[in-house]
């Protein structure tokens, strides 16, 4: 029995891209998050009755991001999920992005937890959750590649935020989305003009809340292969609320790879 | 000969919500662009184009915002709009968002000119990119009310906001939606999530820059009709660049009107 695969069409509209047109690292994990959404809903395990029902929501933890091409405004691309495997605590769930030719753009791992919204406590995933993806039950699922964290010596670029109203969900939590954004704000326009992603690797570790400062740091460093290595911290209350790895390619030319 | 009317179909996903569900002002601005955006390119009038063949842009200098009832997230609603009249130097354009059911829920009045990207100066408006929206050629565009300013005396609410890599558009610009995150942020979530704005003036000055840092001020007034009204002014480097009076109503119940 394979898990169940949800895809869905998406067009991007020129405010989900940035200044190249290409689609932003915050709004590419919107997508994926709606696709999952959709996924859930389809079999009605939607999250809002997961809270109803259970008081338990999913939270990502981690997510592998690997980018062969990014997606830009106008484009309408294929976007498609399923829920791989699953043990007593975590689930792994894959996606992918696809041209309308099928060429695969992006591919995306990633390890979710059953979070119970009062306690606020990672809880057992009950079958009666999993059951409709199908999912594969085993002992182990895939470990992710940790991001690397900051030398504390390191000479880091940092800039405070402060978190919006507007960075708040339906839920009254800070969408994933917006480490992402402030993790790339951090960088350079040049640099964010002439660089794309090819891989990022990010954890979730603290939840920042509404009002709170952070401060997004990063170390930049050129790798042997013509590639960029970045590496990001947010911290929010001296406690580390998301780490992350990118590793950069130049473009070619502005809005092309 | 009428004005030609463009209708597209948006389905709200969830991160164009706020806490409420309900789709946020940034948003709604940015679906409304998106709309005058594919009228354009269908009648061969692209921004592009029009930057590549002229060196000009269009530019919106104020909106009037009507607001009957905001659409939530995994609404789909009818977007449309018509370059309603023009003369030399303004073009008024309309908006209207409508349920499925065919219910008006926001209406918008805007004011256009044409901006020489390089000079960025208001230019006249040749025919050739006005004529093919049967726009009505007028003596005078419709005068949208001005939004008030605020009295220096006043007891304000401010924060200071740098304009983000993301806030830039492909035209190198600050995308205007922005302007209204900035101005609804500065009040206290409490009351966003309990309110919502009725009726929205806002103008745009001068434009602000990437890593130009704003201060977004307001003052909050009761009105005898139990509406709140807001007044808003975003500052950088001493000028103006936007200003706002928003009328709120209060809400029954989350999510609901």
């Amino acid at each position: 029995m394979t898990a169940h695969r949800y895809t869905e069409d998406h067009t991007i509209p020129f405010y989900e891209g940035d200044v190249t047109n290409r689609i932003t690292m915050a709004m590419l994990i919107n997508v994926l998050m709606l696709c999952s959404d959709h996924q859930n809903a389809a079999l009605g395990v939607a999250q809002q009755s997961l809270i109803d029902q259970y008081g338990v929501g999913w939270v990502v933890t981690q997510y592998a991001i690997t980018i062969k091409r990014l997606p830009v405004a106008d484009d309408t691309v294929k976007v498609s999920t399923r829920g791989t495997s699953y043990n007593r605590f975590f689930a792994y769930r894959e996606f992918w992005i696809h041209d309308e030719q099928g060429n695969e753009l992006v591919k995306v791992d990633s390890i979710w937890v059953l979070m119970d919204e009062k306690a606020r406590k990672i809880t057992e995933i009950p079958e009666s959750i999993i059951k409709p993806y199908r999912s594969e039950n085993v002992r182990r699922v895939p470990r992710l590649k940790r991001p690397e964290r900051l030398d504390s010596n390191a000479e880091l670029t940092t800039k405070k935020y402060q978190v919006r109203a507007s960075d708040i969900d339906f839920n009254g939590h800070v969408n994933n989305a917006h480490y992402l954004e402030w993790m790339t704000d951090v960088l350079p326009l040049d640099f964010l003009v002439s660089h794309q992603p090819e891989q990022i690797n990010i954890r979730f570790e603290n939840e920042v809340k509404y009002g709170n400062f952070v401060s997004s740091s990063v170390l930049v460093e050129s790798q042997d292969n013509d590639r960029i290595k970045t590496i990001h911290e947010i911290m929010s209350n001296d406690k580390l609320s998301s780490s992350a790895t990118f590793i950069w390619k130049k473009n070619d030319v502005k809005g092309n790879e």
